[in-house]
């Protein structure tokens, strides 16, 4: 048996996230799928983490198992020959039995884009949320709060009462990319269901004023979902890239 | 009469191009619908130029005359009530009655996005063609021959006959966006059918070392569509901006 871990990009508008659902097109679904039609060996696709509905990954990571020995490169054209047009792997490559993609993720980075406008423009909206003028400045003080080990409990969409929502955040920051186009970057060892899309709900309404940025830090102390943002779109999320050697 | 002129952002797949056709989706025709839906009166609006089918604008120009008296911002606000999702007023001003948006408009810009990658990334995908990797040294110094007064007959699609194929390029240049993304960037006094995707398709010979950058000029010096390169996918065309001063 050999480990194969590529590196995988998708739009998500068209998926039900990540995880293989009934009846529901998914990422790790249609990976499986290629795989077997690629090599005709039945592989589970194990992937660093879940994406949700309609989030896109610029470097997502998995791993799988196949019999054969591949030459990385053809077995990335051979799987690309059976993927949708809206999902490529860019790279595969022969890793140790001991790598899960998922357990030996050390890093995890996102990025929503944003872009602050009194008019919708479409070529921005396929991958950014419109908003309005938000004080940059207000956001970004905000977010260093949000930086070290905290439970993270304000931001769960769902709360299981099962888990353990404590995370380390080691970045994060809004970035301008060009003109009113910016994106919030975060970094940490992981991240919980809707935390990142949360946070920026949470980041939007201190930009707009309606809190001064030390609210961060209150809410996360409450530990308490009512006291942070709405849920933003999917539409700006990106999973950027996932490491695995410690910062 | 008020003489608006507008600037409007459009995502072109969706599209048969700028020019009304019967029966066929256009950025025009969708703008004359939504004016008329919003004012109640009837405009016919003139674009600085047509863009093909599938092109893309990020700051097309055009204009329109309306008998009521409209707030710019107002009016922005209307017509964008009745316009797609993919098209989008982003600015009006009123201007002068001796403004037309053809005749008065003295440089256009195009942008050409490009990625270099053995495999397919969905994500630039949307919005850029896929190259292999391209000599961008020997590209540049190629577009230094498209800059001037030239007869662009080789760049021409449908050799009517009847056109004069005389245009002036001020500049032209590859700009490094990211990584391996690229784009083309060309502003001139006006380009003929096809003619953008045609230069980059010569370009591209270029980038890949069939020929010298040389080449360019040869192609221009002999008029013959045929020694040009392919009519690159409408993908990667964006008309960036339209400027009404003399450069």
């Amino acid at each position: 048996m050999q480990n194969y871990r590529i590196t995988i990009q998708y739009v998500g508008a068209s998926y039900s996230g990540w995880q293989i659902q009934d009846g529901k097109a998914t990422i790790q679904g249609e990976l499986e799928r290629a795989i077997a039609e690629a090599t005709g060996e039945v592989a589970a696709v194990v992937g660093s983490g879940r994406t949700d509905a309609g989030v896109s990954a610029i470097g997502q990571v998995a791993n799988f198992f196949l019999q054969k020995s591949w030459q990385p490169q053809k077995l990335v054209y051979a799987i690309n020959a059976h993927l949708p047009a809206d999902i490529s792997v860019l790279q595969a490559e022969v890793v140790s039995p001991d790598f899960n993609a998922r357990f030996c993720a050390k890093t995890k980075t996102y990025e929503y884009y944003f872009y602050m406008s009194n008019v919708r423009q479409p070529l921005l909206d396929r991958f950014a949320l419109k908003t309005r003028l938000l004080n940059i400045l207000a956001m970004q003080e905000a977010c260093k709060y949000l930086v070290g080990e905290h439970d993270y409990t304000s931001f769960v969409a769902r709360n299981s009462g099962k888990n353990n929502f404590v995370r380390t955040i080691y970045d994060a920051k809004i970035v301008q990319i060009k003109d009113n186009l910016y994106k919030f970057v975060v970094c940490g060892n992981g991240f919980l269901y809707n935390m990142v899309r949360i946070i920026v709900g949470t980041l939007l309404e201190i930009g707009e004023n309606k809190h001064s940025p030390q609210h961060m830090a209150d809410v996360i102390a409450a530990k308490s979902r009512p006291l942070a943002g709405k849920t933003v779109p999917s539409i700006g999320l990106f999973m950027k890239q996932v490491d695995y050697t410690t910062q």
